[in-house]
């Protein structure tokens, strides 16, 4: 089979993550959280975020966002996010599950973006009207759901509209990492100096197996977080597992390696593609994941050959590619090149 | 530190399951369950159960227990189980979260174990009554919470009045493979032949990290579960982390040489306590965990000795002792002969 | 004051229902509705509707909305519904609370009802995926938000499709005497014979106190609404207060009369309305609600006059004038005059 | 038919609480509680309790009980109230889906009272403990469920140790008035002058016909219930119809009259039962309701008679007789004499 560009979940583990496993997987720990790793954990995203943090393990994004969303809205209020969003889109009906019926209002805006005037408005719609949910949060994708990213400064435009209309934020981080690499920034710059102030900060994708983190930069958010976790049975008992994940993808930066790999694949791919007649870009990749549209035929031929990809979802011609930490250049290269023959042979 | 009986969990696991997480880590697979390592466990599941099972792999005790319950009680239906149970005392309210708010009506009955005559009446009490939680499902667990092991007539007897009451069963089976051990029986004779529907099979406390399965033998069963994992955020992208666990964990029975040896430490372990003055054993132990009562006086020295183990949470002078499938003979006998010493030297 | 077509819900009840109330308060009658006048109701609806019915009474229309789509909506389900629907817009989170999360899908569609070749796509997307909320049933409303009228042909479209994709239909009819008075049609008609599943009838809005009943069709989705609607707190326990109001409402024909008075009204105020320079008709009413456009300074000199109507909510200039059963003739023609003088005077 | 005491919500509404409805029908008022009719409640509610109160009004004593306890309970909280309690016994999984799966912890304690001992132990249970439902507010019923009354001294230590736990309490005052009669104290002492926070306060069962009032003496507790009512479809559109009812009963102490005559009937009704032979009275009546245990053949006798009451429900021989507002004396009198006829034919 060539390579796939189907998701970045479709990889494995970084090598130094199944190690640490293993290495963890000695000796007797406490269960629930009540571990060394556990602490270690919290350590080292206080100094990574250069703040105190409250943090809560998970094993699956869907859980972490959820979760997150529980902590901040009440079950008649409403998430404010992108009509493109995930949590809209693909977590089944688990937001409104775990915050008890709260309703995700989707909004438009460009690349995936939420529209700062379009949220202004419905920041502030039907406030304390008691027939209608009541706006109560807002999430935004880091990197967004098409591959774009927030600047600094929009994500600051959006937080500032939340924070005037007494509304917390949260980051739907399933691609952290890969977000971060592509603005230069801090994880701090990103996140709550931007006025966030709950993250899902993903590992996953990234090079981990089964590991992500709600990392809450506002206090108060924290507090029911244990109990919500616990009843959503997301409480692992031999937490070292997910714990020793997390501490070697945050060790000498494998989180920042890895998807500067990614990214750098990504970037490889879009510069290759750019060329090729008949393929169009349509959100120009900012980190690794990208859609674009080429002809029905380039499709087919590029699936004959064994590449794999999502297709079939969206408008007629598009196709989404996705890079990974572990994503090989001879791959993306001959992705090109077959795309590039199809192109010339077939004109 | 001395040995540690607090409970199973606080071991690893087993070096051939973190083995097959490092070779599961290799290469690429489909991401959500629709890889090879997933079908394998549903092939492996149908042939250690000898009948076409329909199998969930959740990473959790707490969501395979409560999605089982969600599967099979109405939110205006209660769940009998025992007063004892797992499910009542240890989940917080994840069972009423998880079926939309039914009840867990706990009956008593000796050595954990659901008295048959009180379930019979209230398997049928206010059938039909609009005011009143409808008996739904009846949930029973093994190992008992005590250690006690039901024997498949015991089975047979309760799964016979939830039956003729229209009732479909549950088995938390966290410790199933050490009451197998016990009753030496296959593992099709302790559930669906003994009139088991839906199983939480337990594999993190006898030798995997985080995988349990949801067994379903009653098909209609089956039907919501995948949307209801999905909703509960316990649908794993990489999947492979859980099965491959799981597949380790089946192979060349290590379920059964685990929980063989969990078991005969405890045995070792009863045996070593029963001859002591001044402990009581008070169930005794069939699998791998035993409840006992020794004087205070006894229960300081021990854990000024390095050992840990639960107590305090019970009545005075009550502890618990766990052992799994890593605790080592020699372990045992310095507990033993060290609660020998104070006896004979504070006697 | 001057008249007020604020809404249909600021006038009393008919005085025949008062007096049925009065009735019904001699003697003692079960509770819960095990009572003669609760089971009368059920006959009179199956002579209404012409077939076989479950009743379910209760005392607000969103009770009668919410309990009859958690009847039909899995959890994870979806239920398509117009943009502008009640359910969706006006109801905070009932819908969302009663289903235990699922989700509405507003459709768009020109004067408020459903388009078809939306609903058709919708109906059928990602079936299946577990990562989606599936489509689950389908929600019309008959009078539309908008006051427009869903010819029975309209209906029958939705419903074929609905059906096609294994949806159950369900009609919010909370104008429903108005809508049928509208069409002239039978109540068998408008529901059952034209694909409708589950009605909520409303009678509170056109001469009852508190009075909705949740009408089923199709018999299976009746089956959990004692419990759901006991669960939710609905269950009356002096039920012939709201069955003989159901009772005086369905006798004589007093829901016909009513409407077409209302509905008459609106005619009359329509007609006058028309002819003024500057009003716009948004869309034509066909019941006993209007939308329409003014100059806001003819707006603010009708509330300076003293009539009272929603206004400020929607586009610029846009109020929303209803009629009901007791709305007086001369009311009307005070209104328009005024309008009309305002109109002469301004230009 | 000869008298019925079955229940007290058999009866129909006071004259004047017709009368009432019947006047507030007049004219137009605005819906959903913005008119003066609902503002009188609240003043009335304000002055009755000598002290600023929130008042909502619903339509039932299930929702005035679960809206409480939503108000007071987390999702994974639990609340502690005595095992006969209506709310555990009576309103089916109601209060599991209003506070979003709260679990009930049913208490022992003489004639249907909690017993302090027991809810200070429990009061503390595992507090802070993530695996267990968290103690999160105490509820009592007044008058308890099996015709007792709390004392005010019994109230006070109740509500110390709720408070000493920082648990709010709830009373579940569906017979309000008949308590607060038998005690002879103001409606102040015997709620938040004893430490209640929020009430359920009852008018259906003596003399209205459907109203329930939700009285917050905590501020705080009320902050949610708008959207939690409204959420929960208990927001009556045409709210003049409970205002008007409610305001009826408040009006000339009509809520004292009718509960010393209901109070007085059954006092009546006790005496003449407690001189009979085989009559045994099991917990002495201080309101309108008592539970008596009598010879099977009696109990054939007197409903072979036409005497209607609930049996069969409990222990063998044991009835529960309800007085209401509306029991003639010669009712009452007629029942004794035909018990004692038949204990005196039948020795």
């Amino acid at each position: 089979m060539k390579e796939a560009f189907t998701s970045d979940n479709i990889a494995g583990a970084s090598d130094s993550v199944i190690a640490a496993i293993m290495a963890a997987n000695q000796g007797d720990t406490m269960p629930y959280g009540n571990d060394d790793y556990t602490a270690q954990v919290t350590r080292m995203f206080t100094e990574l975020f250069e703040c105190d943090v409250d943090v809560f393990l998970v094993s699956t994004g869907t859980a972490a966002n959820v979760l997150s969303l529980s902590a901040m809205t009440p079950p008649w209020g409403s998430v404010l996010c992108h009509s493109e969003s995930h949590i809209l889109n693909d977590e089944c009906s688990a937001p409104e599950f775990y915050t008890g019926g709260a309703r995700l209002v989707g909004i438009g805006g460009k690349d995936a973006k939420i529209d700062p005037i379009k949220l202004k408005t419905l920041a502030h719609q039907k406030k304390g009207d008691v027939h209608s949910c009541q706006p109560s949060s807002v999430s935004v994708s880091q990197v967004t759901e098409v591959g774009s990213v927030y600047t600094l400064q929009e994500l600051k435009t959006i937080t500032a509209i939340a924070k005037e209309a007494g509304l917390p934020v949260h980051m739907d981080g399933a691609r952290f990492a890969n977000a971060l690499v592509a603005l230069g920034c801090t994880p701090a710059e990103m996140t709550w100096k931007a006025g966030v102030d709950i993250l899902s900060f993903g590992a996953t994708k990234n090079g981990a197996m089964t590991a992500e983190a709600i990392v809450v930069f506002k206090k108060p958010l924290a507090k029911d977080l244990g109990h919500l976790r616990k009843r959503g049975g997301h409480l692992h008992s031999k937490m070292r597992l997910l714990a020793s994940q997390m501490i070697a993808y945050l060790t000498d930066e494998l989180w920042r390696i890895n998807a500067e790999h990614a990214n750098g694949m990504m970037a490889l791919l879009q510069d290759g593609l750019k060329g090729i007649p008949g393929v169009k870009i349509n959100t120009p990749a900012q980190a690794n994941m990208l859609f674009c549209t080429m002809p029905t035929p380039m499709i087919e031929y590029l699936l004959a050959e064994g590449y794999a990809f999502y297709t079939g979802r969206w408008a007629e011609g598009m196709i989404r590619l996705v890079t990974s930490f572990r994503t090989p250049k001879e791959g993306v290269e001959a992705f090109v090149e077959s795309a590039r023959y199809f192109a010339e042979q077939g004109a």
